[in-house]
């Protein structure tokens, strides 16, 4: 957990190195994705439109519990709004990481319908906070897309509460939202999730599920 | 967009950057792809020829508007037109990327016949200049591949002007142009079009789509 | 073979090299894996919950044969006790690497039921020691996972007494074990296995075996 | 052509930058692959079991005409009777590249009873010298493969002399040779060929070839 300011200092530096990381593996072009931390009562978040590549601590803003920029340049993104949500209906996270890679691009398409992504079966699974065993079901909620902000909070708001133990949350045909407690566990959950999506994705395409 | 000299600097060494991260993701193989920037009248563009992996400003050839090099070594590549024709095209264009995908190949190939491939309902669409719902439908249209230079300036000239709201063309079997207002925004055209590409590709060939 | 100190710190070295290059390839995310060196009767072992990203020599714990930590920080892992079964049943081995990749955990679920992976008629199949010409057929054995770790070293015993030439052993849904006389070796039997894994998946997964 | 001294010693700098890269690329695992330059009436060629990943000048061995070691250390490989059919059937060549990897051990096995991979209709063909027009057909020639030398180097030689206008061949379920008259152009031919493989494995084991 953050409680001080030379841990926020490590967290965002962590959380940047996590966003370069993320870019070279391909899991936010074009600038997409974001990155956040809170400390204390504010949330140092990437801005919109930035290459995730060279990301830097002087890039993030701060912003305050109203969801004003209090410090730093460039805009806040229009997903500010749904990072704000994850911390308030999950007390314990202390960091949110947001990418679109192939493989949850395809699978949240493909498990729209159904409304999660179940992941079964895999060791993997316990790279998951407070999994202990391959034989957990994971659910990660798929909620459709929307341009609507407000509308996508809701969603994301319900999907939070109707999956207390989920570790993620999908967002149709774009991404993945994950966190942790720090950006440690949020990176452990993201690579984790990633793997996993990768491994069922190419069993369901293959024809041989 | 590029107004003076040290602007100019400042793109080509982008440009060359974005050529070296290309080649290290496989995107132009064995010498392919050529890149360029517009700095008032005249273009600097990649010579015939050279490996991408290594590209550096002294690298690239100055072309008048005549389409003769006016300074720099090497060949010019029998593309330049290409390029001539985009930024003719294109008003707004300053900067042009063409790679030879996996991906890109793949699809282009397989719409060859259609006329473009349509890209719709992903969110990393917005990651195209003025795209601002992932409800658009992005179509990216494909010509028939040529050795003729001057055939395929023609059918590049009429996809540009048929497709006014492309922000790539693909030519069938060979690969991608794309465009931007400065390198910057070329470098994000091609990421989200390659993302899109492989996530569709891999669902279409998976046999579900 | 480790015979004294300096080579045991050369050892070190490698595997904790070979660790971070598994982390670049995506073999070992969400701090999953695991890897050993054998010196003398003690083990040096990676401890639980560590990011193999950045693993460095003072790392590891110090196991003694009785399986308790003697030196280092951290909390032993579960697998601790795999690593003790396998340098018991294979005398010659030094080094044991345990990692998670996409198609080691495909193939290990797909192949569970019939008791191992065949591989057979490649020439990387010369990458494991002892291995003359592409028509050997190597078995990988399979065993099922488990949280009861008594269960799983119970069966792992079995697999490897009942191969007595395999080079690796996969637990389904999980990961491979393999192992080599140095880190240099376990290493190149790594690297083959694999190859050969994703060789055989995409064959087998594309629905032209 | 590699004439003298200077040059000899650049090519063998650049030969080596090739295999790194390679193995960066996984197309050289388990110190699988071999690599040589030609340098007058000698070759300067890569021992048996080297980790290729960390080549250097040094490591090379130089052999007569007769095929015996003259300098250097190490063993000879058994695959270097391969390198002097091919100087001996191409006498541009004063480079060879070999290497295994994923998509050219998959087409290798595929058209090995159709004796040879035909590539066809792509751009990329043009990155192998001599090739003016993606109308092209490239003939990449498959060879059975054998650990009986004698018979694989006069099996080579019937397929150098069968196809000669081939860039490259292929050994079965083994890996590909290609060459040129320097190593920067034999590295094209094994980009331009890697890429056409892939290409054309992914469309033709997507089933909608």
């Amino acid at each position: 957990m953050v409680t001080d300011t030379q841990n926020l200092q490590s967290e965002v530096e962590a959380l940047c190195a996590t966003a370069r990381w993320c870019y070279a593996r391909g899991w936010v072009p074009a600038t997409s994705g974001n990155f956040s931390v809170r400390g204390g009562v504010h949330i140092l978040i990437t801005p919109t439109g930035l290459d995730k590549g060279r990301l830097a601590p002087e890039d993030l803003l701060e912003i305050n519990p109203e969801g004003a920029a209090v410090a730093g340049r460039g805009r806040p993104s229009a997903e500010t709004g749904l990072h704000t949500v994850i911390y308030r209906e999950r007390p314990d996270a202390h960091a949110i990481l947001h990418v679109h890679s192939i493989w949850n691009t395809l699978l949240s398409g493909r498990f729209a319908s159904s409304g999660y992504v179940p992941l079964e079966g895999y060791e993997l699974l316990k790279g998951l906070s407070g999994v202990t065993t391959h034989e957990h079901e994971e659910r990660v909620p798929v909620i459709g897309n929307s341009q609507n902000y407000e509308q996508l909070s809701m969603d994301l708001a319900s999907a939070l509460k109707d999956h207390p133990a989920a570790h993620g949350v999908l967002l149709s045909s774009h991404g993945l939202y994950t966190w942790g407690q720090s950006v440690a566990e949020g990176r452990r959950h993201l690579e984790a999730l990633e793997f996993l999506f990768e491994v069922e994705g190419r069993r369901l395409y293959s024809g041989h599920a």
